[in-house]
């Protein structure tokens, strides 16, 4: 071996939990996002772009006083004044510092969006990623409800306005002082069993009534077999806690039983929900659409029966009438329980919000991994945060906002179909003859000057297959060939490379004959015929 | 003093070197690189988003061996597994790892654009930050000189999209061979040599070809009195770096002797260009754009005078070829010298380019900061490498592209009012009653409907004075305002806030009582009147 060994090939690889997006993916998210800007910026929202990285004492979460303060976040330490800095682990964080330190140039309220990357230094799994992309909007600097009701009404229109139609999502609205109401009615004032509690509604689609009755009590025997820990409340303190999660199911059995209703129900609804919970399953509610206006009364109902499980508390009596801001607001505006419903079993894992806390759920179905349909779930998630800004300066700032799961929606647009982006490769135009790279580059700049999207061929052009084959590969709708022949004749072949393929996988030879996947024609004419070709296919994105 | 001192309150400061967008610098932004995009996707390329983060490793230039590899990038090491990572400090090396990883899945050759933020582990300073937006555009895996061409036609068309005027840029193309080649005939193989010559070619525009030509020997005494020493060539080596230098000049002698061209100059750009340096400097070239025609003669005088210098060195001979058909293409595109040119001036500071090489100018005249009339400069720059995707597969790939300065020309755009986003802030409907905020509301909503932006005034609404210093700040063109009077007359007052601004700083009395800035109309033509104050002040963005 010799002495000085030469140093290994680095390895071409992405970090772990961190990922590449090529062409349509990257066009498609744009195009979201695009959209989605629009409706904010339509509602007074301003633009926002912080870098991405901020001192770790001002994302706060995480100290700097442990050795490497990189738990959860990507951080390292200044050269010069040891100061760590890391990369924003959400748009909020910033917000909070930006308007701490901003606040005096910026308007009061101060709307402002905020879209772009944010990194989690997280184990990698399977569809979870160490940079993902988020999109913010928040108020700061309102205490009023219409603030909340605005950035719920904003929110379905920003979904209806990315393509998700009305009835396929329903945003629901819960307030955290019910939630606290419901504690302080029950008696748990330790912070622990607070959060015990939380952690155990959260549960509630899981277990069920009697499961979550177990769980708060002494505990439960799961489907494993193993024993979970209860968390240990009387039946008296857990009282108010189920009454509160059943909320939705009393409401519905009220509706039902007709006790206040009877006469808006829609002929029908009634038997449609016989069983209770049908009432809360927005794909049963998609199916009542038509009783929308019988079921804007639940918002009501629901409003009374919270104000009765929380009637001892006076923070929770303060969520209720916030909820009912909310709801009156959002009805006046048009804005019913068909998108927008008051839903106590929403409980947001953030430990930050103070008060009214948002969900919007897609309620459309799509096949799981395994072929089995399943409810989309949620998408977006936020609610009122009053203290985050009072961390760097002392005052309390009252502040709400949403924040949409980009990825998540993505997905759901392209379960439906809606991710709106032609992923269409550009017109090739062939190299027959690599002396005459000049004309080629002229057809394809006047395709690109009737805005068609074109390129010339620049690899090796010996063989000719593997143009076609790159074409294939690009996905292009069009090649164009002029060899020495066509040239000495004035005209091109323009070959249609999506009806070939379509002749080589499904047509018979009769179909074939009547439509022939390449034409020949004058020169002077190639802009048009590969307009006309494209235009047979469903227009162009150039 | 207390035991438990509370915890100092967190700085809100950006950390150093970083910064942030709001609104408008966002908008316009985002703008300016849509249309960019726009000309990119049209010419075949497609989008790649990389992540932000990278190995270290597969970045190169810092290696993994060192304590703590972050000069220069932003670093940090994993907890598991002891890898290094890093922020990605430009476009063109995470590339060259995603071509490496993907090649088999990527069309070859492979053109791709990315846009987005870099960051670099520098020092900061004034206009010098550690984070800032790049765009580039390149095509991995051709040899081909069309290429080369195709970047250059695709920077010219791009610079015009986005709003350079034709005459206000000039695209400079040279090629490291020919460099190599002039040092090779000059008898130069050191290195360290080598390099230090390339920086004083560099230095020809601050110091002239006397400057150039003492830095190349033994050395000079620069305007401060300190002593620079020089290359130490000797006078037999320093002069065909000097003839090169002088090419522009040598040619443009050649051109007004009309040793050549006589005949083809038009009337009175012989005297024009008396002063052989103008012919250089692309201001005159502006004025004597009449003249293009002729001009296009001097890159092919340019190549001969070229060809001529390194006539003895087979490297450099191949630059000149390589020249010749990136002039070539482009000319029969209708590419000519007074949008790209030769010019053997251009290094470009990066040590892995391998062939050609570009430079983008703009050539308007801006105001420094002491408002002195200066030239813009470069705002975009790139060239050939071959070299980069071999150090990860072993495999030289042919590649070549470019990367725009996208802060620079963002700049370029203000300095000449086009960076074309109405930075015009929504309606705002103020709050007279705060139990109406569902009618504000409703008001904003229908105005949004109408394509207008508009939010209701969500502070608090006691002071009606600071709802109009809100609408104010917000840059809001137009205020509404419905008291309990006006609720009840069916009537709203719409505020003109241009108007009223403009009324307040010049107007006089008699202007102020034929157009008043504040109307008074029925509440169902509310969205007619703003839109029709809108229209009046040139358009709405909503």
């Amino acid at each position: 071996m010799a002495k000085d060994k030469k140093q290994p090939r680095p390895k071409a690889e992405t970090p772990k939990g961190f990922r590449d997006y090529f062409g349509a993916d990257v066009d498609e998210r744009k195009a979201m996002l695009d959209r989605i800007a629009q409706v904010y910026h339509r509602y007074g929202f301003d633009a926002l772009e912080s870098a991405a990285v901020e001192t770790v004492e001002a994302l706060g979460k995480y100290l700097p006083d442990v050795d490497r303060p990189n738990e959860g976040v990507f951080a390292w330490q200044e050269a010069d004044d040891e100061t760590w800095l890391a990369l924003r682990y959400d748009l909020t964080a910033p917000l909070a510092r930006v308007y701490a330190q901003h606040r005096n140039d910026l308007p009061t309220p101060y709307r402002r969006y905020a879209m772009g990357p944010v990194w989690r230094n997280e184990k990698p799994g399977p569809g979870r990623f160490r940079q993902f992309y988020q999109c913010d909007a928040d108020t700061v600097g309102s205490a009023s409800m219409a603030a909340d009701a605005e950035i719920c009404a904003m929110l379905a229109d920003t979904l209806e306005a990315v393509g998700i139609e009305r009835g396929d999502y329903l945003i629901r609205v819960n307030n955290r002082k019910v939630l606290n109401g419901v504690l302080e009615v029950a008696g748990i004032a330790e912070d622990d069993t607070r959060a015990a509690v939380l952690r155990t509604i959260d549960k509630f689609d899981k277990v069920g009534e009697a499961g979550v009755r177990e769980l708060l009590g002494k505990g439960r025997l799961d489907a494993s077999g193993a024993y979970i820990d209860g968390v240990g409340l009387s039946d008296e303190q857990a009282g108010p806690v189920i009454a509160f999660l059943m909320a939705g199911d009393e409401v519905d059995r009220r509706l039902v039983a007709g006790l206040e209703l009877a006469k808006d129900l829609p002929k029908g609804v009634k038997s449609h929900i016989q069983d209770a919970r049908d009432a809360r399953d927005p794909v049963v509610a998609k199916k009542l659409s038509v009783s929308t206006e019988a079921f804007a009364t639940r918002n009501r109902m629901m409003l009374k029966y919270l104000s009765e499980v929380v009637e001892n508390s006076s923070v929770g009596a303060e969520g209720v009438e916030e909820l009912e801001q909310i709801s009156g607001l959002l009805e006046a505006q048009g804005y019913g329980p068909d998108r927008i419903v008051i839903d106590p079993s929403v409980v947001r894992g953030l430990g930050y919000y103070t008060g009214p806390v948002f969900e919007a759920e897609l309620t459309f179905e799509i096949l799981d991994d395994k072929g089995r349909p399943r409810q989309f779930g949620s998408v977006a998630g936020g609610g009122r945060y009053d203290d985050l800004v009072k961390r760097f300066t002392g005052q309390a700032v009252p502040a709400t906002g949403i924040s949409i799961g980009v990825d998540r929606l993505l997905a759901a647009l392209r379960a439906k179909g809606r991710a709106g982006v032609e992923a269409r490769g550009p017109v090739v135009v062939t190299v027959m003859d690599r002396d005459r790279m000049a004309d080629y580059q002229a057809m394809a700049g006047e395709l690109r000057a009737a805005g068609i999207r074109a390129e010339v061929y620049l690899g090796n052009p010996k063989n000719f297959g593997n143009q076609l084959k790159y074409a294939d590969k690009r996905g292009s709708p069009v090649a164009v060939i002029e060899g020495a022949d066509e040239k000495a004749r004035g005209v091109v072949q323009v070959k249609d490379l999506i009806l070939g393929a379509q002749i080589a996988e499904s047509a018979t030879l009769e179909e074939w004959k009547e439509r022939p996947s390449q034409v020949e024609v004058a020169r002077g004419d190639l802009v048009k015929e590969v307009a006309k070709i494209i235009a047979a296919h469903g227009g162009d994105d150039g």
